[in-house]
């Protein structure tokens, strides 16, 4: 079958390799119908090098269940599933509390050696923890919207529950990648008055504003700082959202967040020190939180949503591509000239 | 009047200063009947050079309004008053929400330049932000207690409080001096049902048990993350108290917290970086907050416990002494010999 592989950062191939299939009766075969690019793969298409390569790579998709190990009894041949970035067994205690991505049991995607989104197909583990069957048919026009179940709009939700948004509440939003903007989304969902996003790409910033962005600030750094003060009444929101990764957006949400507020993490860290003391976080009581989101935690009550129209998350993609024009979306997202690429194996 | 100063790290002397009297029109003057020295003036005692000195010193304190400006209305010559470590307006957004430390008008008292608590008397600015007026007289045994209002008791209970502590949680408290230990009766009122306090002086980890604490661990490092696992099937406790400050103490909190969890700090930071990324926080979903607590919310809350024996949180001092005993006080709480030395000026 054919699939994607990173042999080190900016080479990403399409080849060969040997067909997935069951190997534990708690897996599942999955023919993978629709799958796509995250922001998070573009850290290693930056920083991956040839020694860490090559990296099966993808962990967001949708697919028709071909075959299923004998322990399997929530999903069947021929049901359309989505799984989320992370691998639960769905029983542990972790699991059992909504917090999936610690599962006793879990992985992610990214650490599994010989399966990957971006691919034919994909062996599932722990497929009755992990898969949720969708009620709608593989070309539904619904599909790239119940794709971001899979990552992007659960991160983006999770950043949002975490920082504690809720009706009233005050918040930024530091980062206009997909995240980011269903960041914004789940912050108006959940009631927030004011949602400052900051990004400087207008196409994005303007499908932010479509999402419940009620401010965009496109400076940066000190000046972007100053711009969400203006707003604020010089105060800061009472909630960050960080949904970059990088250092100088984390020392952009300390920045901005009010006294006793909160930052909330989800875009990867790509430093592992940073400031948190007197000066940063402790002198005015901010709080810190965030982490990989369990999305798996919040397909179910995401989804109805989608059903019904009243959220259209899957407004992200901006390419569709077939798996020979994945190297190619990688570029595109790299150089930001696209925002998501939607992948149709 | 007489007062202390710090001149250098480990030179702390009594003397003659200009004696504190009104300067605005919000100033109470208080004569000091019962002060204290923190475990946060230790920081100081290790590291002040030459150039930052002299410093006044003290930042908790019961005593006699002797003098009030003319707008100050809450409080009023005679009264026996308590004063929290933070000054405060008590009319601001901050004070009004009950994040006294963050008031637009505030500022601690180890930053007032020419005023402090383990002194003859002070002058407060913000009275009747400030202060709260004390039922008993200044003889009754239950100051001890009361003094503990000010900084430690408060404290503790902040670190409780931000660590999301309630009936059934599992907290470990990490630091056995008088914030740590208060920290420990603080998530016992809250409710908590394992408190497991890491320190090695048995007479404080003995007090620690009294106040609630279920398991002791004595151990530090890696050595000590591992009896905290051994004492949580595994996992760690869900709430950790970080009652110290220093970067081990930080490093054995995330290595005790359980995934999902929340590490809570009152101990003042003296770092400003520290792990934060995947491998530290990020990658387990941990929550960090905490700061500098606002006790001037906390006062009323916790008073009456203190007035209907409840709570017996003075028992945290082991020696009283007048001001020329000071010096000593701070050498004695440096080699540990004391757990909190009292003040009678």
């Amino acid at each position: 079958m054919r699939a994607t592989l990173m042999y080190e950062a900016g080479d990403v191939r399409i080849e060969i390799v040997p067909d997935s299939r069951i190997e534990q009766p708690t897996d599942a075969l999955v023919r993978v119908s629709a799958a796509c690019i995250c922001g998070s793969d573009l850290h290693p298409y930056h920083s991956m090098t040839r020694e860490q390569g090559p990296a099966r790579m993808g962990h967001e998709f949708i697919g028709v269940v071909e075959d299923t190990g004998s322990a399997v009894s929530t999903v069947k041949k021929g049901d359309l599933v989505v799984a989320p970035f992370a691998i639960s067994d769905g029983t542990c205690e972790y699991c059992r509390e909504g917090l999936q991505t610690s599962c006793v049991h879990g992985s992610f995607w990214d650490t599994q050696p010989r399966e990957g989104g971006q691919a034919e197909a994909v062996r599932v583990p722990w497929a009755d923890g992990t898969l949720v069957k969708l009620p709608v048919a593989a070309d539904s026009e619904l599909i790239p919207s119940l794709l971001t179940l899979s990552d992007v709009l659960g991160t983006g939700y999770h950043a949002a529950v975490r920082g504690g948004v809720k009706p009233g509440s005050t918040v930024t939003v530091i980062g206009d990648g997909a995240v980011g903007l269903l960041a914004v989304l789940s912050a108006k969902r959940l009631g927030a008055e004011q949602i400052i996003l900051m990004g400087r790409h207008q196409p994005r910033t303007d499908l932010g504003r479509e999402f419940g962005a009620t401010d965009v600030v496109a400076e940066r750094g000190e000046e972007g700082i100053e711009r969400v003060r203006e707003l604020t009444d010089g105060q800061g929101t009472r909630i960050v959202l960080e949904a970059v990764g990088h250092m100088p957006a984390y020392e952009q949400a300390y920045g901005i967040v009010r006294p006793g507020g909160t930052i909330s993490r989800v875009g990867v860290p790509q430093y592992e020190d940073a400031p948190i003391g007197f000066n940063s976080l402790f002198g005015k009581n901010i709080a810190l939180t965030g982490g990989p989101a369990p999305t798996r935690a919040y397909i179910e009550r995401l989804m109805p949503d989608i059903l019904d129209g009243s959220i259209e998350p899957g407004r992200v993609f901006d390419v569709t591509t077939a798996l020979d024009g994945v190297p190619d979306g990688y570029r595109s997202m790299d150089n930001r000239t696209s925002l998501k690429v939607l992948v149709t194996p």
